[in-house]
């Protein structure tokens, strides 16, 4: 940490913030320019807070924090090397890392009846999906929506677990449920409103499970971090993080900016898995291939797209879903740049690229024209 | 609700789906224009998502709310009558209102000990306080900062209370804790991070206790008073409505963008009573005062502001929080403008304007040459 | 300026650095603590790119700036003393200073016809207003919308100014146009959309006229100070800064976000007067009132309102303006807050507060019960 | 366009309204709801200004435009056949259009000498790039920084194409500068700040060479549509848009926020062709592979990076430059993707994607493992 000096500073007023350092067993080091005396903290300052330093003194112009406020996320906590989060599904373990092969994780944005959610499981499954997202409890942002099923929902999860093997992502709101979703969920989602609810942050770090953490509406990327951290410093080291869309000044078309910058900027901040969400992070379904064959080129670790038998009748969500049959072509068009960058699992790759480049067009169609694309599958 | 069709949309479609529409109990009505056709629903059509009708057909090109989505918080659901959050207090009832006084609250971030939280008590009550605020249970972006005392300060708060009679604001942050807190708390903050935690905003609204709503960092009117809405729907009437500042892309000097156009904005919208808190809303001590101002000339009913014996020395927040005696000039100050506009206690009025003109030159001192003024205090 | 190196950096890339930088006239001065390297810069940096640095190593972690950007407009370049703008008006002098009145400017968003102007004119005046506005060059969103009446518009703002002694405000947007806009102009403006028009600043800087600089919609305070920066380093130290509303999340109530705690924090930072405008800054007619007032209690040095005889018809921005009677009530309401805080003209004070409180009545009616006040009016 | 009046409006409101619109030659139609009426506006309202409307009558409660404000812009204009903006340089004409392979321009911020410019525009034609870009006039924060060396930088650019055959691209900021940059420039550009600089928007609409008109920072989708709509109103059909960032709450990391959404937005509201620029997106020259592979994967039709010979002795933007190995490098892995979607020029493709893989991995180094390649080519 660096204290910056207001010009004309009485040299007593900086012999007494020194002493005053010295006694939170900090080594202060005095460096005095044309303009400006500057005071280096030598020491372990982790833990200090800058506030506190910026109160002891009036003169005090502006204190500077050189190390970053994230330890155990931080790169440097693992000198370099990724965090690889295995999950156990009961088709076999799959791994999140950068050094594997792109996840992919499908599903509807709420559990409706056992039905719809057996027949989407073995539909995205056939597609390639490793795991199945439904909501069971559901924020919504009017409490005359539809709240989700709560636990008859987590039960049918498990029926479409058992049904096909697919791993299960579902949401936990309160910390009172958390017991329930850990018991059925192989990855515990909380969501971007609750990435500032710190409370549910430290108990899912007490749990055995991993946790999938998107990021907030409006959450810059250390405070992000810093809510992984929570995490990590509560005991579970088995954290993915999922960018779905960030709160901007224009939500006319997309309804959430997707900051795809994130990508290479986590890689190099932080040693943990990174997930994309193209579906909360552009609100439209039309809008959802672009972007998802876009996160894989810029290097995603998994992907988390809403897919439902009829978005048109969805409880929740309808407008950003994919239909089974628009994911299956999505999927192969992600292959494509999949096996592009070598992250795509062998024997759902494309088998040449010639061949499959019409799936790349029917991705351009999907995004291009709409209405053409839209009806065929109504 | 308003759909507008495509260009070109083929007339059977328009009638398919005014058939499934009918099947919804609404009353579908036709108007064919040059470029397009509409059709207006007509009927209670305040429960039904906009998304499911967007679904129905992909001629669909937009579908319009026209009623808002709030309904209990709206100024219509009182025929634009105000509420009036009555909160008993040991000196008294004190009423949050547009027809009544300007209420003030202040005190610490957090209680940090039984001397500070009874010392700082006792000076904002001299100075014109009618609220003590104080934090048990904090939110805090990083795991490694102080979290709060939790119960023992609840404890401390109701000793403060006793002793001084003010009334006491503390916020709650995990459903967990509700029970506890409101025991102690006279009115329940909701904090800005949990302004979505839909779970928490259910349970405070079965208790019988007044909620205090802070702003989402990057809320909407709208979804915030869809917050607001959550606990009314849940059952309890009395919610106070305080801005503390939105995220914008400028956080250089203040630390967030305090929005006073939402005093007008919310007072044509809803009923329920505003307060601001210039502390939060801007990070710095030295723009607290002219915020302030600001806020009971734009017509606020209620300020919250930061207090603390010591800021230097603070746990959590110091560079926020005016020094006792810098918020007492403060509220000789706030009585010149709140005399102004008729909103100011008569006892704690100022006695004539010309021999409190001097005061808001001071206040004028403290935002413009912050060296001196700090310096001063310190 | 302080450079931070990467942990584990070679002494022999820290000797290197420290020897470039030699070159460069500048003195750095190493400090080694526990976990970095940091080099402090000691000379003249202001003029030194902190990205040159920057790029000078890879094992360079960060460059941080001490001393900011702006010079001639930093408080610290007039040694804490205020800029007074003074304007000479056919009525006489008029000073935009944190120490004289509050000065007012009204008019309408376009000049329209000659009646229209003159009428305006002599209105707003009536009501205490010192300046006219009114646009002959207008930026318009729309190719096919109204883009101002041009050179023509001027000589009518000309004919104002003579009938009634106001000075006049108008906008340049186009290099091309500056002689003629400076020619009547008493004040030369720069609006939102032309804040980053490099030319136009320099140009600016060139003429013998004040210059009222509106900050842009996304400008940060710095990068606002810094085009105000391009104009007294052409050499005209005239500017006046007006805050006219920030882009946020949340458009759909008030157009932009007012923000006020630019006034505290522009005191600190700059000389310059500040300007406040309500108008654009909610961007509803109805929102104004309470902006306006607040406005002043935050310390504003001036305001500007627009003001049309007949909104409904005004080729431009009718939402957002106030009719006569509306802006001579709200003036009215302005004394009384104005004369609170000793920032009143006298000739047009109220004479008492309590004879004046009806009026503050009259604006909180204005904002919070629309409908009456606008139709009595309509 | 729509009118919604407010619940309880006088029927006699309704006529007026109604008899006031048939002067406008408009046909208005009246739907009567349980709690609303609403008026269909039909006719030519393209022209008409909503706020117009809206100020009719204080009964109106909103009223709400059907088709977009934009016209020659939009998709539907061309029947939905994307413009093909084909420029000629002296290597021969060169197309962007969704139709065709995807172009690349590259070269430094600013020209700084005959030598540099001349160099880098060899080493990008040899890498594959089609147009040389590089700043005579450019629009810098500060008026301290380096301004660029205008019509002496233009001569070296015309130097630069005719050792190179490459086409120039070059941005005007100033009407009176335009002429001289036309002469010299195959594409005219129109920087992010000027987006809104509707003087200029106009001039180059009258000129007869294409325009790339970058996305202000905070310019909507909208606005920035209605700015390509003011040059195709003037008369010039061959615009390309350009994203490279918009202001968002978060700039620690990346300095803007590339919104990549904007591809499939912008695709289906328009067929203007559309180019990415990751170097601005970013700001950081770590970031830029993975948003140029990302652009390429969401469909963009060109992408412009910045390359200088020496990033950290750069007169400006060195942060955000690529070496010229870099570029190199990254333009073979975008040939991996490019290939994959079926938009690379055959000639530059990658052989096989097997053999070019290895290239992939270069870029992930790039981005996640900054240090190291960084040092690499320092």
């Amino acid at each position: 940490m660096i204290i910056v000096m207001k010009t004309g500073t009485p040299e007593l007023e900086v012999q007494q913030i020194s002493q005053e350092l010295q006694r939170w067993k900090i080594k202060p080091e005095k460096t005095v320019g044309n303009h400006k005396v500057i005071i280096a903290l030598i020491g372990d300052t982790a833990d200090i807070n800058p506030q506190y330093i910026q109160q002891l003194s009036p003169f005090i112009e502006e204190v500077l924090r050189v190390k970053q406020p994230f330890k155990r996320v931080s790169r440097e906590f693992r000198y370099g090397e990724p965090t690889e989060v295995l999950v156990s599904t009961p088709n076999g373990a799959v791994s999140f890392s950068e050094n594997h092969s792109i996840v992919t994780i499908a599903g509807p944005c709420s559990v409706e009846n056992e039905e719809m959610i057996v027949q989407t499981a073995r539909q995205v499954k056939a597609a390639g999906a490793k795991f199945l997202r439904g909501g069971a409890y559901k924020p919504r942002t009017s409490p005359y929506a539809f709240q989700g099923y709560g636990e008859s929902a987590l039960n049918l999860l498990a029926t479409a677990r058992q049904e096909t093997g697919l791993g299960i992502v579902t949401e936990v709101m309160d910390t009172a449920d958390l017991e329930k979703v850990a018991q059925i969920a192989d990855i515990v989602q909380i969501g971007a409103r609750n990435m500032h609810n710190f409370s549910l942050l430290k108990k899912v770090g007490n749990i055995n499970k991993p946790i999938l953490l998107k990021r907030g509406m409006s959450a810059t990327i250390e405070e992000w971090l810093m809510a992984a951290e929570y995490i990590l410093a509560a005991g579970n080291p088995n954290v993915i993080l999922c960018e779905r869309g960030i709160r901007s000044f224009d939500r006319q078309y997309a309804r959430n900016t997707l900051d795809l910058s994130a990508i290479p900027v986590l890689r190099s901040l932080t040693h943990l898995p990174i997930m994309i969400d193209p579906s909360h992070g552009t609100g439209r379904s039309e809008y959802v291939p672009a972007m998802a064959l876009a996160a894989i080129a810029a290097g995603a670790d998994a992907l988390m797209i809403e897919v439902h038998p009829n978005p048109s009748k969805a409880l929740s969500d309808g407008p950003q879903s994919l239909t089974p049959d628009q994911y299956e072509k999505l999927m192969q068009e992600m292959a494509v740049i999949g096996q592009a960058v070598n992250r795509w699992e062998p024997k759902f790759a494309a088998s040449t690229v010639s061949s499959l480049s019409p799936n790349y067009q029917s991705a351009k169609q999907l995004c291009n024209s709409t209405i053409t694309v839209m009806t065929s599958h109504n």
